[in-house]
């Protein structure tokens, strides 16, 4: 089963697979209640949330069809995010949910599609609870060599990050928090992170989006990642920046790509890596057999 | 409701909905069969359909849970594309499906995934009835503007074509026949459609696919087009080759953005533009309200 009788193929199969675990037979999708907010549907809950939940019906209205319903006097954004965040405390404070020990005072917005107008925010540690969409902004950095091939820029996180410490990432990587645009996102992000400044950053290309759905211990993880490319001069290097990322390599794509389906890549970045060579034509549908597979699987619907 | 008043970006929206219209409320879907060949399912078929094949016992067996089997004393890939072959020859002689009489002589393989063996070939008129997947090659050709910016390339079909006459379309596309590989199919329509030599049609570059699945009253259509970009010189042209192209034009981007959510561009090559436009950020997820909707809806599984 493990280790290197498992081809590359099979390997980037199986990444996609576990990204989309929320769609699998055997997932708690059909046990989820949606969750809704001044009538528009925004998240799914898990079981083991909703019995928590459950404690605190002045805030939550269980009805029918497995409907979750954010309770209607809360009518304000205001209103809804504070009433929600004081639940959010006590099951904190209780210690119910592993995520909620992980708070990191950073609030996301909550809407049913990313363009609609926010309808509250909640911390971010427990958007997994609801289910509720996450959108990120990723970039690819690279450089053109003198033979033409590309090299990629691939950051090794800080050990002592508190989520995935130590796994390899895109170059530049951050959510999107309340009130805050997709490029703005890119540029604090590429300066915080990596030391890139905007007149560097400017230049990169939105080129998609990597969307996809897993679930596991901690809730369902629903998250669309807006993808960059970022061309660099070879004689520029990113360089850490506020301390999020422990070191920079710069590889051949080859070596990325071998990366990319290892434990040692975080999961939802390697998505990203995989996207970066389909659309740059590292792999070849005629001798790639999961290509289609791999294409779709990057690309599912929130 | 129609004209100008309507945005570029729901008019895209409405294009992608419209493609994938076996997905929407109210589509035959639930309603459909899932037919299997050699115990693998391979295609979906309508209930207009179903009654007609309900006259040949001896090739089709109805089954429980709305499951339509070819017999499986059929067992080679001769004997179940010659029996099929022979119930849909009957079928287009009694003038009974309208896309019967675009009958092609033209045979595209049916297997449950793209990569895997095939169980059989069917008339390429007739997959629709089957909901069969169907395979092609998709190639945007452009060139770089001396300020950068670049210019498509844009075949209108020919007028006399049996499908889609004298609507836009990619520089070169075609259906991927049986036997036939995705580099194969592409150079030979360089060549064929758009006079293009194999020396220029193999820098042909693979960017992935786009996959979708509408249905209207001559059946299920669920396509993959493997998506190519090729560059070339700007003292390059394609010329019209074997008659399926009327005139090649050579269009600034803009226009080409503003023509393919037009009727006049056939609706599967304006999908593979709209995958070029957001490959080579021609759109903006921060001004593009339906970004991430037109990239999912770009992917869809078949």
């Amino acid at each position: 089963m493990a280790g290197s009788s498992v081809s590359w193929s099979e390997r980037a199969v199986r990444l996609l697979r576990r990204m989309n675990s929320f769609y699998s037979a055997g997932s708690s999708r059909c046990q989820c209640w949606h969750f809704s907010v001044g009538g528009m549907e925004v998240g799914l809950v898990p079981p083991a949330v909703l019995k928590q939940l459950r404690r605190f019906p002045e805030v939550f209205s269980f009805k029918e069809e497995k409907r979750l319903e954010l309770n209607p006097g809360l009518a304000s954004y205001h209103d809804r995010s504070s009433a929600v965040d004081r639940v959010l405390q006590r099951l904190r404070e209780e210690e119910r949910f592993t995520c909620l020990q992980g708070w990191r005072d950073e609030k996301y917005e909550v809407m049913p599609q990313f363009s609609d107008p926010p309808l509250m925010c909640m911390e971010r540690a427990a958007t997994s609870l609801f289910g509720v969409k996450r959108y990120g902004v990723h970039v690819n950095g690279f450089t053109r060599q003198p033979d033409g091939q590309l090299a990629m820029w691939v950051a090794r996180r800080s050990l002592s990050k508190q989520t995935y410490p130590g796994l390899l990432d895109n170059m530049v990587a951050g959510g999107i928090g309340s009130q805050k645009g997709i490029r703005d996102t890119l540029i604090k992000e590429c300066a915080e992170e990596a030391s890139i400044p905007e007149c560097i950053a400017a230049a990169a290309r939105p080129v998609g989006t990597v969307s996809y759905t897993y679930e596991d211990g901690e809730g369902v993880f629903a998250e669309c990642q807006f993808v960059f490319d970022l061309e660099v001069s070879s004689d520029f290097s990113p360089s850490v920046g506020d301390g999020e990322v422990h070191q920079f390599y710069l590889w051949p794509i080859e070596k990325v790509k071998d990366a990319l389906v290892t434990e040692e890549f975080k999961q939802n970045c390697a998505l990203v890596v995989l996207d970066f060579l389909i659309r740059h034509s590292y792999l070849h549908p005629d001798t790639e057999p999961n290509y289609l597979e791999l294409v779709v699987g990057l690309h599912r619907p929130l």
